[in-house]
């Protein structure tokens, strides 16, 4: 952290260097809403950039033309063109061919070619999505671009499905800094809906170090919440490196783009639906971290936890049950857990507490639950939240 | 199915000859509803007796106890003896102990040994166990064994927690019979309640035998219904053997075994928690078996399908997306999905349908969903139910 100042202000993707944004409505949301975001480099001229997409074999058609671009250029790329509304997804040849053409369409506006351009889509799955729109209204988007902290603002809120609040992160460093934008919204755990980042930094890094960088950083912070590794078919993570501030340790970068991408994935699960609470699920004195991360995540990702959760209640049984089907070393007479720091079930049963500030602390909006395995030295956390009638009643119909 | 002549009015454990049962209440229940029921033989001596327990390795008291007499008596059983209302776990030496101590008072009862003696418990976890009352109200359990369908009526009675009706089955043979009771409720899937069952047959067969048909029967029943394996630390079903039927064919018991446990793990979806409806999720065309089960029980867990499914709304793009990220092969330019036989996604993209047959279908309360891989000849089935505030509200408080 020494080389950070920390976070200032909202400022985002065009926080940084070498960038400039803007956001645009071109009618694919019927409600009117803007649902187009581009974020370029300043002179329309490809810079090194990095990409971590979903691994669900169902992967939407922005998510192959994207990985393809930045295969044939080496990992680089000018802009990003993301739209809300529709997904594009399972949409077959055409779905693919209007996710290119996009592409064609902003590489036309920016002077680039359509290689240098990366897609990302967010929204309903399996209908067919309105490219004649968005031939309609790129002009409008590219018209618009510019480098101020509004343009970039605008672009985050075009990104917006369900989301309530635009998320936006800046972290500046000593010379350099790291920008983004992300759309989160539905629940995030277990079914993570569709999340997409946008990162920017004006450090120089190359394609490579970038990608590891990226892949660090990602795996440190998103990867936190979506629990049981499912993904959407749209996920997608993009940083771009304008270079602007020169060289910067790699350590030190890495550093900087882990804590952005921390800021982001913390906002989208404040931002879950029907959620009151966010819970962080810590497994200690599991046998290796890897085990750790996969109890924590299977706790974070019970429904009968979630349920627990929602009401406040310290019903801890529901979590050992299941620490002891997480799959990993486990021995039901050695595990103790805590609400808050305090001990509710030590050596695998019930120990006598203060029930009133188990209460206190479960009727907060921030919750704590500490498991500890006693076998090892392993550790992780995840971040989870309750299960609410809210989260029904945002998805039991898409119409 | 040859041999059976189907299920014959709703005589449980008693059906079969050499049984007999009671039900009681001893107050574990704070509401004074029964909580303790005994199948036992009728003349209290050991029969050949096989069980399957919970995977999860926070096994309750009971679960190891009854292991342990099971190992000890090389397969045989004179009764099995359950209570509801405290499921005895994560309750310590002295949960292990208060489960020995029901053996043994059930032993004196019966003039048997303590390791013939086998116990099921279920309901909350990690409250010690009140063993003081079940030493004042066995007698009248043990006092009150006979062999009426209405003894073994309220010994399936016994049995339930948050259930709303008792469970019970017999299936005839051609001069054998096997019967059984079992208790479900909650949600069975994915995080399935405590499930126990206790099966009875007079049909003569011997415990390697009976052990063999008892997993068979469990994997073609109950476990389709688990969804993602996860196990209660309580789960337990048990079959005893009274032979008083005379042999009959190995594969004829356990289509007759098979077929009864089918029968009470329908009845447990049926009486599911906060569901309005059950779905059975069926995936065909996958490479094989065993990745078909495993997208079947992908798709059946997803807390956005279960809303779908609460929503009655057709969005097969979060089927095909649980479906890509379900960790089997797959190709999104393939699938197909059909709601009650109408195909609304071919070969990866939307299909147009009769959307008000579809409707139609959804609005009803046995759902029948269709996912065709289109990559093999691999094929299975999960059942599992909506996700409404029912469940939300049943669960997210145990006071």
């Amino acid at each position: 952290m020494t080389a950070l100042t920390g976070l200032t202000g909202s400022t985002g993707v065009t926080g940084p260097r070498g960038f400039v944004a803007a956001g645009a409505a071109c009618g694919i949301k019927e409600s009117g809403a803007p649902d187009l975001a581009l974020v370029c480099t300043h002179d329309r001229r490809p810079v090194p950039a990095a990409a971590v997409f979903t691994t669900n074999k169902a992967k939407a058609a922005p998510v192959l033309v994207s990985r393809a671009h930045l295969d044939s250029t080496g990992g680089h790329a000018a802009a990003v063109v993301c739209s809300s509304g529709n997904a594009n997804a399972q949409t077959g040849p055409a779905g693919r061919h209007a996710a290119e053409r996009m592409c064609e369409l902003i590489a036309s506006g920016i002077g680039s070619s359509p290689e240098e351009v990366l897609v990302c889509q967010t929204g309903l799955i399996g209908i067919p999505f309105p490219i004649d729109r968005f031939e309609s209204g790129f002009h409008g988007l590219v018209g618009s671009l510019d480098g101020s902290a509004d343009a970039g603002r605008l672009a985050a809120v075009a990104m917006m499905t369900t989301d309530t609040v635009a998320k936006e992160v800046l972290i500046e460093g000593i010379g350099f800094s790291v920008g983004g934008m992300a759309k989160g919204a539905a629940m995030l755990s277990p079914n993570m809906a569709t999340m997409l980042a946008v990162l920017t930094t004006d450090a120089r890094c190359d394609a490579e170090a970038l990608s590891r960088i990226l892949a660090n950083a990602v795996a440190d912070s998103f990867n936190e919440l979506t629990v049981d590794g499912c993904c959407s078919t749209n996920d997608t993570v993009v940083l771009l490196s304008s270079g602007l501030a020169g060289a910067v340790p790699d350590d030190t970068l890495d550093e900087a783009v882990t804590q952005a991408c921390g800021h982001l994935a913390e906002a989208m699960v404040a931002d879950a639906e029907g959620a009151s609470k966010v819970a962080r699920i810590t497994v200690s004195g599991a046998a290796t971290d890897a085990q750790a991360a996969q109890a924590a995540r299977r706790v974070a990702q019970s429904m009968l936890v979630k349920c627990s959760l929602n009401g406040a209640d310290p019903y801890w049984g529901r979590i050992v049950s299941e620490l002891g089907s997480a799959g990993v070393d486990f021995d039901p007479d050695r595990v103790a857990v805590n609400y808050g720091g305090v001990t509710v079930c030590s050596q695998g049963i019930a120990l006598g507490h203060d029930s009133a500030a188990v209460a206190k602390h479960l009727a907060g909006n921030r919750v704590e639950i500490g498991c500890d395995l006693d076998l090892g030295t392993g550790s992780a956390s995840v971040l989870t939240c309750d299960l609410g009638h809210g989260y029904i009643d945002e998805n039991r119909g898409t119409s």
